[in-house]
């Protein structure tokens, strides 16, 4: 079988760059829009997308003055977007850290039958004082124990999305006898971090579980990805860099007695998009004159755990900040931050404006073929499987993309022209639906 | 103003009789099948109903074999239904023992944007250990440890509802400012249950708050109502009995300093319909004669707390049951079924009966007519605002009121004929919408 381009859509309000609301075509009300967000999933539907992505975090991010704020719960608004579509995945971030495995399960579960097996989780830990304070702790748990909270999270999990077999319902009207009892498998756990008795209390959906995605790609985050993960997200600016990253994380998944072809790898890429390079370029530099750079300054140094005021504009980073190993919160994207402006010899002014257009995701500005290029060359070079395509600027960036970009890819056999008989996001992404714990040998 | 019945329809898989899954009409996949919800949702809306409600429990109820088990996760089935209805309120049930604030705060609040204003929460307290064991406790808290802790959990919601004006939003895009900060309001909320430090990371909704529905009829549930709800579901066997507590309900609210009117009191029905009396009645006996006896009395026998093997089919309940006062449960519904069996001094075989068609809830065999007019007489008697409507049959229960008794309810005047110009469940209810905390003079 051809090996395809896995896309996936990032979906955020305006787009990703931070100075997208601020242009006369954007909504700054977009982050509440049903029709935005419909509007968005029918385009990337249009482009034979895998899947749709909302990121999340339970907090109030940033301040409300820099951009916008706030969000629908990524389950909610992708549950009204199942309604709206027939074919794309739908993909939901959910902390491992500040949610229940029995109600978090039952919604995936949920929205997986809702949408006819289209779920996909990205299962988050949560980093930062601020999540922790809304849950009842006074400072963000250590990053160690928020993911050993998480494998027994996903543990659980699994027996409960087991807990009834396939074939529990019976449904024998002349006996009167809905259900096998003997198909039902309460799970019984008793852990660290969580008691969970019961079954679950709705039937084990048609993926069996929501596809797998991680995000995290500290030291930690890459052996979770490779015991769990079946699609990562990872920012990555150099392909050398993501080639390092992909056989590292291929390599893991084999080292941890899966197949390195059942997790995905997917950078994430910002495509500006014009007709001349010149044009994409001046597209770039509209957004870069738009971002208030009072507002980066501040950001980077809540990222890099330093006093406001300590950055200078025309200054580069300060050379004496902590090692990655002293960093709690998102460990990855810090690393990420200081070896890009030290490579690449940044100012902070230059620095915000990289990571304004994508917090650290791979930009490129150039035509559509120019893009095309890019991502074939990472995915024939060993760097992705696809890309999370994360728009400067939505929907118009979505929609370029779908229009200019997509044809390109499919002319080039890289891209499917229509979905397949495939049903579900795991069968899109070439993966076997799990089967039943209980079923396997040792529990029979 | 005209008074205007409030008709709420409860959904339940195949319905609300227990051996309707078994009729060769019914769908024993109906619990997981998205298109018998909005057949439902659809012909509700036909009927001008003022919402749907889905009940629900964090556990496997009963077992199997007995009758359809487990169940969409309710906030999810109502963001779907949400996108298929245009005017409907959408209630889901929700429980404050087994959810954090912060996260079920904002749901609601999302599914009040995504359906312009149509959501309501089923405050639920959650009795048994069942629920209990899922969420790392060994047995059920105490009743009033589960009302008080709802009681804190509705401040926390309150404070985060509120937590952003409702023009925090500025978007000035030519300054570059999109929110106000100072429109922002943290609870900062430490209480015995809940420490909630930040504000909701989604703006205020359409209504403010979801509609604030509850259905416990126990001394705490009833001074829970007085003080929080805006609808009370409620069971009912008589006239009398039903206006005593309207009536009680009323003088509370107004004793707790609320406006009465603004808690509806809305029955259960269970209306068998026939296009003759005898009709009725032979549906009844039909629905009657699929009752499979020993599920009913294991289910009685673990409402009533007796060991399994105490009941005998054909005599009375014993004569030393404990007092609602033993129970920790659910009380009222303990004390509902004992009194139902002994005023009418029912064998076991009987009140199984009597409760298959409705757990408890007044089951009215009939023409369209005499069920209208029951629905008249407790409506203008001072016992109802309204009705929630619990078909013994699904979809055809439904379906027959809207077609038959629902024109009835229109040509005398009761029933609206068609949605008016409000846009929010709060305001088909006659209700203010919640004016924000932080601005009222003690917080100015």
């Amino acid at each position: 079988m051809t090996r395809l381009l896995h896309l996936n859509a990032f979906l955020m309000n305006t787009g990703h760059h931070e100075a997208s609301w601020r242009l006369p075509e954007s909504d700054p009300y977009a982050h509440v829009d049903l029709a935005h967000y419909v509007r968005l999933a029918r385009t990337a539907e249009r482009g034979t997308f895998d899947s749709l992505f909302l990121a999340d975090g339970p907090q109030l991010w940033s301040n409300l003055a820099q951009r916008p704020a706030g969000a629908l719960e990524p389950l909610t608004l992708l549950t009204a977007l199942a309604t709206a579509t027939e074919h794309i995945g739908l993909i939901a971030t959910a902390s491992t850290s500040y949610n229940s495995p029995y109600n978090l399960a039952r919604r995936f579960a949920s929205l997986d039958i809702v949408s006819g097996g289209r779920a996909g989780w990205n299962i988050v830990t949560t980093a930062g004082a601020e999540a922790a304070r809304n849950f009842g702790l006074d400072a963000e748990p250590a990053h160690a124990e928020r993911y050993a909270r998480a494998a027994e999270f996903l543990d659980v999990a699994f027996k409960l999305w087991d807990s009834w077999e396939d074939d529990a319902v019976v449904a024998d009207k002349a006996a009167g006898v809905w259900g096998d009892d003997g198909k039902i498998h309460p799970p019984r756990h008793r852990g660290a971090y969580f008691s969970v008795a019961g079954a679950l209390n709705v039937p084990r959906s048609p993926q069996g579980y929501p596809l797998l995605v991680q995000a995290g790609s500290s030291d930690d985050g890459k052996a979770f990805a490779a015991r769990y993960a079946e699609a990562v997200f990872t920012a990555q600016q150099t392909l050398a860099g993501a080639q390092d990253f992909y056989a590292d994380l291929k390599s893991r998944t084999a080292a941890a007695g899966r197949n390195p072809e059942h997790v995905k790898v997917l950078p994430g890429i910002v495509p500006v998009l014009g007709s001349t390079e010149a044009e994409a370029r001046a597209a770039e530099q509209v957004l870069e004159d738009h971002i208030v750079h009072t507002h980066g300054v501040d950001r980077l140094e809540n990222l890099l755990r330093l006093a406001p005021g300590t950055l200078e504009l025309d200054a580069p980073l300060p050379g004496d900040l902590p090692p990655e190993s002293a960093i709690e919160g998102a460990k990855s994207r810090y690393t990420l931050v200081v070896e890009l402006a030290r490579s690449e010899r940044l100012t902070v002014r230059q620095l915000i404006a990289r990571l304004g257009g994508g917090r650290g995701h791979l930009t490129v500005a150039g035509t559509p073929e120019q893009i095309a290029d890019r991502i074939e060359t990472w995915f024939t070079q060993g760097a992705a499987d696809g890309f999370n395509i994360m728009p400067p600027v939505l929907p118009s960036g979505l929609e370029a993309f779908v229009e200019h970009v997509v044809p390109i890819l499919r002319a080039r056999g890289l891209l499917r022209t229509a979905y397949g008989p495939e049903r579900t996001l795991r069968e899109r992404y070439g993966l076997p639906r799990p089967a039943n714990q209980y079923l396997t040998p040792a529990f029979a």
